[in-house]
């Protein structure tokens, strides 16, 4: 029934992503204001959800709001490893033996519930990651429910590219050979899915989902510092698995602590024979290299650089970028990182701008937009980590000493909460050239470095080899010839990369549209998992077939 | 120019690929004689191919008719790791900035003309596998052909559900902003493809062919006792390409020798992204556990259970046995090898026959045909190595001894060749329950082994415990009950195995049907590789986007 109600908006949602065009299954959230968000975040204090295979283990995650800085004291039933593997197969089963239209559709009526309770959502999602209230309804609100939606239309479609029956027929000899034929899609086995601390809903939705349709039981596993939002996922889930009188441990939460994690041991138990993971390089290299004969999907983190070569309005190119640069206080994958500014400066409708004006435009804007607090906390949010924020101090303490620093990562004031974890980007300046260097890869948090380049050839020359040396997810241009925004696509394109050129406008440069742009190629250190390939769907699920031979014509 | 000419076939077998039914691109090729074949072969005696980027290094390989026990002479450009790697690489950017429809027409000429030679390819694939004329002509030639178009079209069809580019627009507040978007299929990186002795082209081919297509340059590895005809297959190759003008290095022939082999290091060298292989279980296992961050695709063994329940008439099940257990001496990978008869016997239109009577039509089926030299000859061809003649004798001498034999590997008259190692199939007969052990995997050759089973039921939980274990690539059902026959499909689809029923007929009963049948199904340990879903293809290519702001409305 789940799957009747919603089929329209799947068909839909299978040619947005056929044709690529601007598509969203998701009317906007209107965001809640902080009383609201506080008041519904408020309600989980105290509470206990179980979400999992029966167990006797709980924990009170070590979840602590960036905006208030009061624990959220919510436990979670935290199932071992092995309560988790046997509960997820005693589901198998059931889940693979289910019509692909009952576990679609049970994929689509999640995602319905999760929108109607958007508000909810946001709130918990900005009270764990940081992100604001808009950015909580937007991009781990509606983008990431297209996302997940558009995983699901794309693993139904694969499934529907295999016929379910044919008879066949071929002449061998003197006789005609009669078979009937049947294939049937068969889930690979149990899943895992880490998800991130910052954007859980995202990459996880898709992941999640994707299996679920696909018919494999999943193990979601968050980071122990952001439970929340993807534990009441899980709820809305096994609320329409039961409905659907599927198995609820179909999807099971498995919550760990800082000190005892157990993504590793789950991934590398023989019955996970699938792993989604975002997150750290470090443990996502791991995952790439440690976990054989299991299907491991990939996102962790890149350099994303910036070339700036010519604009048509330097004013505007530099509000956009300092948008980019604090948006969710670069706590994303997406956000840039590495921005070269040639000798020569930069052309624009008004002429040539010299390098150190270019620069000072930047931090203008960046420190127009830090200066308005109630723009600020819509745009900047808050850090999620404490240990972000100590990271980027120390950066910034290094680069006053290296005399590299041009802007520190100061505080701005939020408008509704005084104790938020509440800073501006850091800016730093490097000549390589000089024999200054940039960090072995990304620096995570609001950290810009501007780095002086003989020319634009020469830093689409770096910035493509830091491409191939750390990886990058999204990639950016300011170039007004079209013709070179050709060359360096190409360039970034043999390095793996994909590119955004000119983005001036109230979209966040840093915006990744589901069913449209490709997320994550694949072809750099930056992760193997692109939302949405085929390669993303197609080893979730295999073929069995029988044929039977039946009398000829 | 070649995707014009071959536009047509390419649709076609799309088309027959979508629906499954029965279909083939390539006309039956007519097997030439005994000394006609003789003479194709002969005429490379001497000859030295150079089939790869150049080197120094020079090796005659060990290549033993097993028809006539003569060296084949034939002599082979023999790179190392270091200079396949650096000839691969070297064409990389114009494999991959080459069109798709070059690419693909490329294969799809490569296919013609490897077809057009379909005899001499047959008497290289017969006097180096010991395949008979005709079998080489069908199995290693057109179907071999058709898997390998089955494969190039589905890396079209695939490549093709990526549109070229897009203009996106959606609002942002108060603005509409406006992306043009491209959208480029990019390969993965430099491919390794394992062929086995035996059966060298079918398993190949696919892989190669899915490489090239989308724009990966291949490392093809023979088996250093089997190498000519795949030599020839990646001299068309390299003759297209340059026709195309494209370098002819992205396609290499890579020989090694038994002494000193070179798969694991070429496939553990981080330069190799892909690896397709087809050979022992041991080696493919390691391959899937040792060979991180590279797609890993393999097709190794499993043991192939047939359960006899009923039938119509026994001597046709018995004659279609007969023929699956001497085809090609047991040495595919379809070959069944575990045949379970219930205590009860087998039901037949005329009555339940007992299992002693049910065996003795086996037996007197083998001897039949083993009996008709010339039959026999195009259906058993020869063994390949002599290592299987002694594995499979061995084998008898210890059922003798154990008082489980029912029938010696006897050698049959080769009508044509005298010194051919040609035998008919070994059986054994065992009860588990009376402690008598399977063979712990796949033996391979001719080789069955009847196993007592209490009655139907226990012979199918049984041999799909077998299948659990060891892995089944093809099973098979004798049962007259349609309802049954759904519930052992449903079993064996449980652990993973697809299912063949009720096959009496001209047709071999492991034949394997490209656009049609799903070869492996990736859910047992027989190998991942599945000829040919989407899952075989879509990771050889990812996909790189640029988009560009460009003005509004």
């Amino acid at each position: 029934m789940f799957f009747e109600t919603h089929l329209e908006l799947l068909q839909a949602a299978a040619e947005a992503n056929r044709t690529r065009t601007a598509w969203t299954g998701y009317a906007p959230i209107a965001p809640p204001d902080a009383a609201q968000s506080d008041a519904l975040v408020g309600a989980y204090d105290g509470a206990t959800l179980a979400l999992s295979s029966p167990t006797n283990s709980v924990i009170t995650a070590d979840e602590v709001s960036p905006y208030t800085g009061k624990a959220l004291n919510v436990s979670y039933g935290a199932p071992s490893v092995d309560e988790a593997l046997e509960g997820a197969a005693a589901t198998a089963a059931a889940l693979r033996d289910a019509a692909v239209e009952l576990r679609v559709g049970v994929c689509l009526e999640a995602l319905h519930r999760i929108h109607h309770r958007g508000q909810e959502f946001a709130a918990v999602t900005s009270h764990t990651t940081g992100q604001s209230l808009n950015m909580a309804c937007s991009g781990s609100g509606t983008n990431a429910l297209d996302r997940g939606l558009e995983a699901v239309a794309m693993a139904w479609s694969a499934m529907a590219r295999v016929p379910e029956n044919v008879t066949w027929q071929q002449r061998f000899g003197k006789s005609n050979v009669t078979l009937r034929k049947r294939f049937r899609t068969r889930p690979l086995g149990t899943a895992l899915v880490v998800a991130c601390a910052s954007f859980p809903a995202w990459n996880a939705y898709p992941a999640i989902l994707a299996n679920l349709a696909t018919g494999n039981p999943v193990l979601v596993k968050p980071h122990p510092r952001s439970v929340l939002a993807t534990a009441l996922a899980v709820g809305v889930m096994r609320e329409v698995l039961a409905e659907a009188q599927l198995p609820v441990d179909a999807v099971q939460l498995v919550v760990d602590t800082a000190a005892a994690p157990v993504a590793a041991k789950l991934a590398t138990s023989p019955e996970v024979r699938i792993v989604d993971f975002t997150g750290s390089p470090t443990f996502g290299s791991w995952l790439e290299r440690n976990v054989p004969n299991t299907l491991v999907f990939t996102e962790t983190a890149g350099v994303n650089t910036v070339v700036l070569d010519s604009v048509s309005d330097l004013s505007e190119a530099m509000r956009t970028l300092a948008g980019g640069l604090s948006l969710f206080s670069g706590q994303m994958c997406t956000t840039p990182q590495n921005i070269y500014i040639p000798d020569a400066g930069v052309r624009t409708d008004d002429g040539v701008i010299a390098r150190d004006d270019v620069i000072a435009a930047l931090l203008s804007a960046i420190d127009d937009l830090a200066g308005a607090p109630r723009r600020a906390g819509a745009v900047c949010g808050a850090l999620q980590s404490e240990a972000t924020l100590h990271s980027v101090t120390a950066l910034a303490d290094a680069a006053e000493v290296d005399g590299t620093l041009l802007r520190r990562p100061v505080p701005y004031a939020h408008p509704d909460y005084p104790q938020a974890r509440a800073v501006t980007p850091l800016v730093i300046r490097v000549d390589p050239r000089r024999g200054e260097t940039l960090p072995d890869g990304e620096q995570f948090g609001p950290v810009a470095f501007l780095v002086d380049a003989a020319d634009t050839a020469s830093a689409v020359e770096h910035a493509t080899a830091s491409v191939r040396s750390h990886g990058a997810i999204s990639s950016y241009l300011y170039c007004t010839d079209d013709a070179v925004v050709d060359e360096v696509a190409d360039a970034y394109a043999d390095a793996g990369a994909s590119l955004s050129a000119n983005l001036v406008s109230s979209m966040p440069m840093q915006f990744a549209a589901a069913y449209s742009d490709y997320h994550v190629t694949g072809l750099n250190p930056a992760g193997n998992a692109t939302l949405t390939d085929e390669s993303f769907i197609s080893g979730r699920f295999r073929i069995v077939q029988d044929r039977r031979q039946v009398e000829g014509e």
